[in-house]
């Protein structure tokens, strides 16, 4: 069955994080730090963050707020606490501005002919509103966390976007780079395509698993996934 | 001060719903109905049917839902009570498929390459998201009633879609043709645009008041309003 709207999980999938966030943290102009090192380390305060809102022991915060407390912590770690307070507020949106995979709109503007393109991310609205007018993601509509007040891969948020847009789960299908994304969605009753991202941990990081037959679709790119989907 | 973002009105404001509900209502083949006040019946049903959710009398209900009801009602009205469930299926989705003003798509492309630009409708997301893909309205996100579950002109619906983007009130414009959603906005804190639809109710309908000096700007139409917002 072919579906009628497209899930897209956001950070990793359809756009790299890691080198922007190097990027703009070398334009802070300090020496000597491993601005990579600091890059994962920010992203590897994610999950814990994430969970700690999952589990209910926090209520509801949009991930601004988490961005700038894991800022924080971050950069005590590295002996940067001299960091202004209007630097690390204008360094925490950096996550409104990361760049597209090449292949990402040319292949987003495609799928988009066809189906109904939506983002199914951890991303508040806010930061996917910037983030589309930054990288050019033309969505049709903004879905994910913030409509459900809850964080994948909690089934709510998969299920109140579907939901939203009066499909059922089977008219959906859920595209990421995450095996873990793609597996609670399927455990919701959504369609799944794996579309690995190599680089999303720049050239030494590890690589997701390869995949096996857990999934409807395996796509290379984005283009790879418009002529799979007829269009 | 200039807005960060507009929200728009959209039946009446960004589309006629009046020539395409008649245009649909023809194309049954039934003869010797007068399909124009049908038209105004079913529209008027509108607002009467918003204020049983808005009173509490009953729990948030979508668009097309009270669209149906009202679709049902007035079929009997008119003596149509033959008309079998599929094709009031049909009929009934007719307002996910309506035309935008002649200014609306050009108007909305140009705005858009400055400011965020969003509906503030009470139609539903999934409604919302058919109308922008049929109609080509460039939305950078759909808000409005559904993330409020609630109907305009409660201050929540204004205030939701403003809080989703992470803004103030004063940063948001709302751009409506119906002085009382305006009336609401301006209550509510957000800046007002007047754009007059003379012809939403068609030849002979009645239009809105002229405007006096209560709104933040009045355009003639959307091309009008992106000049005056500088773009």
């Amino acid at each position: 069955m072919r579906p009628r709207a497209l899930f897209f999980d956001v950070f990793g999938t359809c756009v790299d994080w890691r080198t922007p966030v190097i990027r703009e943290c070398e334009a802070l102009g300090l020496r000597g730090v491993d601005w990579a090192a600091f890059a994962d380390a920010w992203r590897g305060r994610y999950q814990p963050q994430l969970e700690t809102v999952r589990s209910g022991r926090r209520a509801w915060t949009r991930l601004d707020v988490l961005h700038r407390e894991a800022l924080d912590s971050i950069l005590g770690d590295f002996g940067l606490d001299g960091v202004s307070a209007e630097r690390r507020d204008q360094l925490n949106l950096v996550w409104h501005r990361l760049d597209p995979w090449p292949d990402t709109v040319a292949g987003l503007a495609r799928l988009k002919s066809r189906y109904v393109v939506a983002p199914c991310s951890n991303g508040h609205i806010a930061l996917m509103v910037d983030l589309a007018r930054h990288a050019g993601l033309p969505w049709d509509v903004i879905l994910g966390a913030e409509i459900a007040r809850a964080y994948k891969p909690a089934p709510e948020v998969y299920l109140a976007s579907v939901d939203a847009l009066g499909l059922t789960p089977r008219e959906v299908m859920m595209v990421a780079a995450h095996p873990s994304d793609l597996a609670a969605a399927a455990e919701c009753g959504l369609a799944t395509a794996f579309v690995p991202r190599p680089a999303e941990h720049g050239p030494r990081g590890a690589a997701e698993p390869a995949p096996g037959r857990e999934y409807d679709l395996v796509a290379a790119d984005f283009g790879e996934l418009a002529r799979v989907l007829d269009v």
